[in-house]
């Protein structure tokens, strides 16, 4: 077996290939429970099986390949160490965002396996089904089930067609009696560890291949619901509006503002994002009588970050006030900053230090990870490896080189095979 | 025939039935060359007929009664007086708006039936099939065809599920080839009269039940795209962003700021609207690399709207420029004011002081209508009515009260009774 092969040109090629599982010609779209979702998964599978692995599909889509520990007594009821990332997307995505972190694994095993190499440990990889929050306004919902996080109510969440995951787990071949069945025994579980692109331009910018994750920032995410009054564009003057769509707008500058201007001073920075904005039904000649729109909001320190929306909420009911028209916004997501275990992150700049030859470079991660849900089983550490396009992620431009997958390959494998514990 | 059961009860309970006519349960969307619409068509076919017209669908959907002239050998080769609205509707829309346009003209020609009254000329009534501009992306396409100028391009325009013209057209029994022949001989047409809810205040707070139009409102519309860079909503620094959505809430911003800043001092007024706004398959958790809004700039005077839509434009530009994103404006719509024929105006004025014996209010219409369109054919005026609830149009709070509706139908019989060319 030739491993520079097996993690790079293969890891590389199986990229490819995985991506070629979408909803959408022409790009990569993969959202939770869809038949392309299921094919994707089939195929995960299928290369876990072929690196030596027993697979599964559990209760709530993950895919998981267990590969058994060596099995001598010292370790009879081995614990097991867990690794992986989600193979759901965002729409239009990249196609190495949580994909690489699910391949390069099973290249690890099939590298490990090839060697007749068992460890003292069982090392489970786990293909998570939902992480991204695109057809159901919540995320992380397949680690959150492997860590016992996952909340029942959002069994009735539904998606733009109506469809509630429950009725879409039942359509996948799933219990959504048995979601509670996913979670696993802390005792059992020995860490986990995820590689993943940086989705950032640090790396790129230092000219470094790969970095240690300190923490991953905390976010809270929100629904906003602006309700004005539609009327006819040509017959009401300007200030007798209630136009949904322009408060929206004055919203939206009001975060971005704010945001922009505090993140250099707040501990752990801060980015402020309205993702989602619609008019629903609108049309040219008639006033927004509603506007819907998104808040992403994240900071690496939590308490920054809940002092910055404290602030910024009750500016967003003033400017609602002000037009006169009507504003509710639900959380639908607060999740703390996670910080990595620093016995995780020792092994990871051990790794990282062999591979590259120099000291890791220890960065925050500011995007979410499966990582963040798996932190309250179990202690975690991440990996990230370097992007290219100026860092630019969930994006048909997002790249990684073929030296980097393999670099990163050689971190992770170096990491799985000589795990300790704290 | 009791007149004032025609002219009240009937009115009402017809704009109550035609209403049921709907393409979304609960609310009243009806647009153009749906299989909704066709059945609102015969719907008024069957009522024209009954009114003593002979009914006809034209070459681009509109609904045409035809009640000839008296025949007499002094009127051979009659012309014919025009009247009608538009029976399409906006998105989630009122009864009254277009509709009661076409059923009053109805009952008045039905009151003229029953009393065997035949004119020195014929009347038409014309249900046109579009004007909002809700299906495709350009209005009056009913009144335009009857006028001559309809823009055959249009027919190559496709909606939201990708259906053009022509082929919507042939799916309802058209034939796209055909259009040209809708075009009127304009020395065939005596003149165009419409009677239309004001979809304003100004009747409402000057207690008055009807007004003579003076003119119709210019009108620009525009398509805008925004293009941004869409990346992750965590690992983007805020000043590294080129948010397309925040891009667009600063030209929305802009749009109004400048239209309530600039109407009270400009002739004929100003109003701009962003009606339509959208970040296409966005998502919470992804900057927007795109977004798309629909602008429309009205005024009654179309040197002040020109003038500032030459100011306004750039300014948008300047946005995106210093944005760092690209911004394309198509415009889809220019139509110049319409100031309404005097000889049509005195005849309404007279009709509307008969009937509230009190002298007409003149003013003027910030919204279009299908006369627009009929003025580049033929002389042109109309009938406003009194709007309830605060003057809204384009929603379900819509309403007019029966005695108003009454109030124009009696207005309108005298000017179709007593039409005398200028």
């Amino acid at each position: 077996m030739n491993l520079d092969t097996l993690f790079g040109a293969e890891i590389m090629a199986r990229c490819d290939a995985l991506a070629q599982h979408t909803e959408e010609p022409g790009r990569l779209t993969r959202t939770y429970l869809t038949p392309v979702q299921r094919a994707a998964a089939d195929q995960l599978a299928s290369w876990m099986r072929e690196a030596g692995m027993e697979a599964r599909i559990d209760e709530v889509g993950n895919v998981i390949g267990r590969y058994e520990s060596d099995g001598k007594s010292a370790n009879a009821g081995a614990k097991t160490l867990m690794t992986g990332s989600h193979f759901d997307t965002v729409v239009n995505a990249g196609k190495y965002d949580g994909n690489y972190g699910i391949i390069t694994p099973i290249a690890c095993i099939k590298a490990l396996n090839a060697q007749n190499i068992r460890l003292p440990y069982a090392i489970e990889v786990v293909g998570f089904a939902e992480e991204e929050g695109v057809r159901y306004k919540t995320t992380m919902m397949g680690s959150k089930a492997i860590a016992g996080t996952y909340d029942l109510n959002v069994l009735n969440f539904k998606d733009r067609g109506g469809i509630s995951v429950a009725d879409a787990m039942k359509a996948y071949g799933l219990d959504p009696q048995a979601v509670g069945k996913t979670a696993r025994n802390p005792k059992d579980v020995l860490g986990f560890v995820e590689i993943h692109i940086e989705q950032g331009p640090v790396l790129l910018n230092e000219g470094r291949a790969a970095g240690t994750v300190t923490s991953i920032a905390g976010v809270q995410r929100f629904q906003a619901v602006v309700t004005g009054q539609a009327g006819h564009a040509g017959t009401t003057p300007m200030h007798m509006r209630k136009d949904a769509a322009a408060a929206a707008a004055e919203m939206l500058m009001a975060i971005e503002r704010y945001c922009a201007a505090e993140s250099p001073r707040i501990e752990g920075g801060l980015v402020g994002t309205v993702g989602q904005l619609n008019v629903p039904g609108g049309a040219i000649n008639v006033i927004p009588g509603a506007c819907e729109f998104s808040i992403d909001l994240r900071s690496g320190h939590d308490p920054s970050r809940r002092a910055a929306w404290a602030l910024l909420e009750p500016e967003l009911h003033a400017i609602a006030k002000r037009r006169h028209v009507e504003l509710t916004i639900t959380q639908t997501l607060e999740l703390p900053a996670a910080p990595c275990a620093p016995h995780i992150m020792a092994q990871i700049d051990t790794a990282i230090a062999t591979a590259t030859g120099e000291a890791s470079r220890r960065l925050p991660s500011g995007a979410g990870h499966d990582a963040m849900a798996m932190a309250s089983m179990c202690p975690q550490g991440m990996i990230f490896i370097r992007c290219g396009n100026g860092g630019i992620s969930h994006n048909p431009l997002e790249i990684i080189t073929e030296d980097d997958a393999r670099l990163g390959a050689k971190v992770l494998y170096e990491v799985l095979r000589n795990f300790k514990e704290a």
